[in-house]
């Protein structure tokens, strides 16, 4: 651990700043003299959690804050350009020393970064043999081409180049959101991303078999846009505006990465992997959870056909939800009044690069958080539901994912993931009417095959302190051995199980199976049990790929629903630190799981797998109205009452609703 | 059907006026001179499907408006006074006749009315022999005792009595909204409701077994109050008012019943029965639903001990959503441009006694609707998720239920139900610490024992006309039989099953089970596949109680998760039309889907039964913050893309946001 660092020294849960990158990057660079190196990635090193939490005790119980603070470490994945060789180096930026430098072995991809891909763009589409491909489909003038380069999903265990797929798709107008996805090329070019070659080209299958051709002549089609001033419909003209007005300005204070909110409290944090990540979550003081963060999340696409197998994105460890997050305009992602935060990336040559707005906070009318009549009085008592949005929209070339954690004033967090953007789409000879079984047509010449996202928050919790024990809780009939009669067949109890070795284990929706968080050592006086948060998980189907394809091998926590680990410092990426091309993932969850130690009152970390089984509709295109999913955290047992009863009531002075006298509830006369 | 009726008539979707009350009333007291009759219920009979299409084709189509209509029918449950005999009447009120009264079997119980609720509750609190009960608690002064009258849940085949179960609580202080369901007393005494006999007094069990004791002088514990006014703890003062303004009002228009909004278009029914009743939903003039209500819920609860086991509210059936639904206030339940729609019902005497404000509607702002940006240039199209929320809110002595349907811009319809308000309770003698395992713990002497709510609502489609046909689709792995090779293990399909004969299904969440509903007649031109719409169903545990428990008998609607029957007029209650002290749904849901009929390509009706199992948490008392399930019916091929394009984009000039300049996104210094 660290001397006590002066005060104002940053956090350790805040972002990196850019005069810490241009730091780090100078100490990397003074470590090689006269070596050119590319930077892949310089962010925040993940303090270690025994060393914070003396700070962030001091600072939740209100004690002198001059305790050790670990020291400022800073991460970097990066190559010497003289000889390609991949490094991980860590440095100090408290005494400006290189902790570590690691060479990572040749089979091991990093993450895609902006500079890589702006460039792959560039050689693929300048590339004679791409050129020549372009020019067999005799476009109309006016027409272009561009590419998405895909991270190359491996279906063969010893590939070491790093490989790019490059689908191409025809912009059908010199518009800046002209929608090239819904007329995709039926080649696609494989590069190498270092030598810049060509690997293969590749013809892709377009009707209802494995067979392909040489590019064709383009068969003109109309593209389905979305962009407002391509339709050929107009604008509803009957939506009246819905403003959000906050006179008093919102009920967050902010102050740096710091946020209190309605009795919550923690810190935002960002980096360019997991893009938002919420810190040190109490509640009245009381410990709640000591990390929030999306691992990982994976989707791969059920074409059976070469190279569609290879569609297998890992949108945080393959490029990082920090790289891909949307900088957010006021008034267009929410309403109300919007804090925004910044963060900071770092281009190849090591200089910081702004991301403005990546993350947004907002507070939101939830509807009814509690009411109750009385019955015989009509008298109310009802309680809004005021939520804090926290969130980050994330575009993975064709997708959008908003990522957000919603607070309420009950004690309850949630964690929603909405699907939405534009779906990843391939071509199909569909003039005749053909349909293809994995695929849904959404258009002339376009078809968007069925899908899974499969998401893996990470829940580390620290349930009124940092020994907790994960359990569940299923309803089952009343069981002989109680020995209370049960003549009317009617009694029921809640049945536990203590998850006492560090594992994986299913949900069961037919036993009303809920997981749950708690702490041994601290009891509820009123339920006269530990304290406790529940995890409403969600039941879903798993990856439906077969258990030895490299979809599962990659993504081994997919596998199971429910995941718990011992907490292990830098243990935080379901699938392993390096994704692209990856052949196992086995650097990841299952062994940290499978390690198989005691998770009884100790640092534990939940793990919830859950995914979206998407096969489209045709609704869904040229952009999906969102799909949502949501995983609730609530107290269980954690407070002895309502913990909102002390929000003030819901009424008109305070809410300010206007009647409407449209309309009566009368017969509908005249006009039917 | 009868002749065209002036076009000034109601509408055979609005709900029942005044004057028609006291017309029906005035008809069925002159079909019985001198005798006195005490009615029960007098509403709008449900009009004959095949009598109201002509007029509702009509209508969607702008054509002329002079077809023929049905007639208006009103029903009535009412009583002989002299006799006690039930009967349900049948009232023309274009001619003025009865068209025919029924005498119901003796054992047939109608549904409890408000008027024999408050009766119950005075006979019950003026016995002898309750105040001698109440004397035996010795109270301290200013406290009282007040009563819930419980309909009585049947545990035997051949009562013919009318039976309450009277539930006794200690009113702590005299304050309209003290929670005497913090102080449940240990005995309960059970009233015939016809002679108001006192028929037995329970002793209740209050330890962790089947004994009782005689009623004990009451020991003193605080009560768990919910009433700003009466909590010991300070309001939140840090929460800002959050207005919705609406400064061109709101987007929908009212007509009468008629609502118009974003394409949609439907008629808000009301009866005491469901409640709230949407008819006849079409979008952009395409038929989508012909009729949307809660057919029936059901609460049983868990507790196995004497006389607990009759603990089952059928909220539908038994009182009445239109009974016990909310008038609602202006700025409590709901922001920004609200609508009501008010409602009658008629009391013991025949009279209209007006529910004012009892349905609301309003705008909401639902987040997001879809979002893309093109990466190569951040520019970004959003559009918001703007929603239109028609809502009732119900009261059922402790519990209170929030219902929702809430379309959106993109052809989806939700439907939301909430639960809050008060959890039922029991007393338990727990100044020891004791616990039961059928029941949590709420407060000093109180217990909540776990409970189901089941609900089931009635989903009767008309995808883009009146002849559907439900199936539902699994998403496998590629089958062998298609004969295309997946040499990576990576494909999978839809597979679709359709059910073909009225009867039930299980939800299956192990391959995304998804329900759909089409109709074979009309393709959609971009999928090649008949247009249709998808129920996402809620999958959930089923009844805990045992199959012969009357519990089970009384709901067979709730052992399996969707039914589907072919469409007939007056099948609209799961349970059956009648189900106080009901010891069968006999008359319900499973005699209709049992009829085995084709319902391939006809008019089908669909039922969804889903559950919220509910072991309380403390933090559920002494008013619980929601909880909340929806299902989302949803276009599916309905339309040939996303038809939320062309509403407009989401811009600051539009939305007036405001920049939160507090904090930053720099480093914390000097506050930690």
């Amino acid at each position: 651990m660290a001397p006590i660092t002066p005060i104002n020294a940053p956090h350790p849960f805040d972002p990196l700043q850019p005069g810490e990158i241009r730091l780090a990057v100078a100490i990397l660079r003074a470590a090689y003299p006269g070596v050119p190196l590319r930077f892949k990635t310089v962010d925040v090193q993940e303090p270690i959690k025994s060393e914070v939490i003396p700070l962030i005790e001091a600072e939740r119980l209100g004690q002198p804050l001059d305790v050790p603070r670990p020291a400022r470490l800073v991460f970097s994945y990066f190559h010497r350009v003289d000889n390609g060789v991949f490094f991980k180096g860590l440095v100090n930026l408290n005494d400006r020393k290189v902790v570590q430098v690691t060479e990572l072995p040749a089979e091991i991809q990093g993450p895609a970064d902006p500079d890589e891909l702006a460039e792959m763009e560039e050689v693929c589409l300048k590339h004679p043999a791409v050129i020549k491909e372009i020019e067999k489909m005799k476009l109309p003038p006016g027409m272009t081409v561009c590419t998405d380069p895909w991270v190359y999903g491996t279906d063969e265990e010893d590939e070491s180049r790093r490989l790019y797929q490059c689908y191409m798709f025809i912009v059908p107008v010199n518009h800046p959101q002209s929608n090239h996805y819904s007329l995709p090329c039926d080649f696609s070019p494989v590069f190498d991303a270092k030598t810049k070659e060509l690997i293969r080209m590749d013809n892709l299958p377009t009707r209802n078999d494995h067979t392909t051709k040489e590019t064709q002549p383009w068969k003109p089609v109309k593209a389905v846009e979305y962009a407002h001033d391509l339709l050929d419909q107009p604008h509803r003209d009957d939506l009246k505006p819905y403003l959000v007005q906050q006179p008093q300005g919102p009920s967050f204070n902010v102050d740096g990465q710091l946020v209190e909110w309605q009795k919550w409290r923690f810190r935002v944090g960002f980096n360019v992997r997991e893009g938002m990540v919420l810190y040190n979550v109490t509640y009245d003081r009381r410990n709640v959870f000591y990390r929030l963060a999306l691992s990982e999340m994976t989707v791969p696409y059920g074409d059976p056909r070469k190279p569609y197998h290879r569609k297998q994105a890992f949108d945080v460890g393959d490029v990082g939800l920090g790289i891909t997050c949307n900088q957010l305009t006021l008034g267009c992602d929410c309403l109300g009044h919007i804090k925004y935060f910044d963060g900071y990336r770092t281009d190849s040559k090591g200089n910081a690069v702004p991301l403005k707005n990546v993350i947004c906070m907002h507070e939101q009318d939830g509807g009814i958080l509690h009411k109750h009549s009385n019955y015989r009085n009509q008298l109310a008592t009802v309680v809004r539901n005021r939520q804090l949005v926290v969130q980050i929209i994330c575009t993975v070339s064709n997708y959008e994912y908003i990522f957000a954690w919603i607070f309420d004033q009950a004690g309850g967090v949630e964690y929603e993931v909405r699907a939405t953007g534009i779906l990843s789409t391939m071509p199909i000879d569909n003039s005749d009417g053909l349909t293809v079984p994995w695929s849904t047509n959404v258009g002339p010449g376009v078809s968007a095959p069925n899908h899974q996202h499969v998401f893996s928050p990470r829940i580390d919790p620290a349930i009124d302190g940092f020994q907790n024990t994960v359990f569940y809780e299923e309803s089952v009939k009343l069981p002989k051995e109680l020995g209370i009669a049960d003549p009317y067949g009617v009694g029921y109890i809640s049945e536990t199980s203590v998850i006492d070795q560090a594992g994986h284990t299913e949900t069961d929706v037919s036993k009303s199976r809920v997981f749950k968080i708690r702490n041994d050592s601290i009891m509820n006086n009123v339920s006269q049990k530990p304290v406790a948060y529940k995890i409403s998980t969600v039941a879903s189907q798993p990856m439906l790929m077969s258990p030895d394809s490299f979809n599962r091998r990659r993504a081994r926590f997919a596998e199971h629903p429910v995941w718990v680990t011992k907490y292990r410092d830098s243990e935080l990426y379901a699938a392993g630190e390096f994704t692209s091309q990856s052949t196992s993932s086995s650097s990841g969850l299952e062994t940290w799981a499978g390690r198989g130690e005691n998770v009884v009152d100790t640092d534990v970390v939940f793990w919830h797998t859950f995914t979206l089984t998407h096969n489209p509709r045709p609704e869904d295109f040229p952009v999906m109205p969102i799909e949502k999913i949501s995983v609730h955290l609530k107290p269980s047992g954690f407070f002895e009452k309502n913990p909102a009863l002390d929000v003030p009531p819901s009424n008109q002075e305070f809410n300010k609703s206007c009647l409407h006298s449209g309309g009566g509830s009368g017969s509908s006369v005249g006009k039917l």
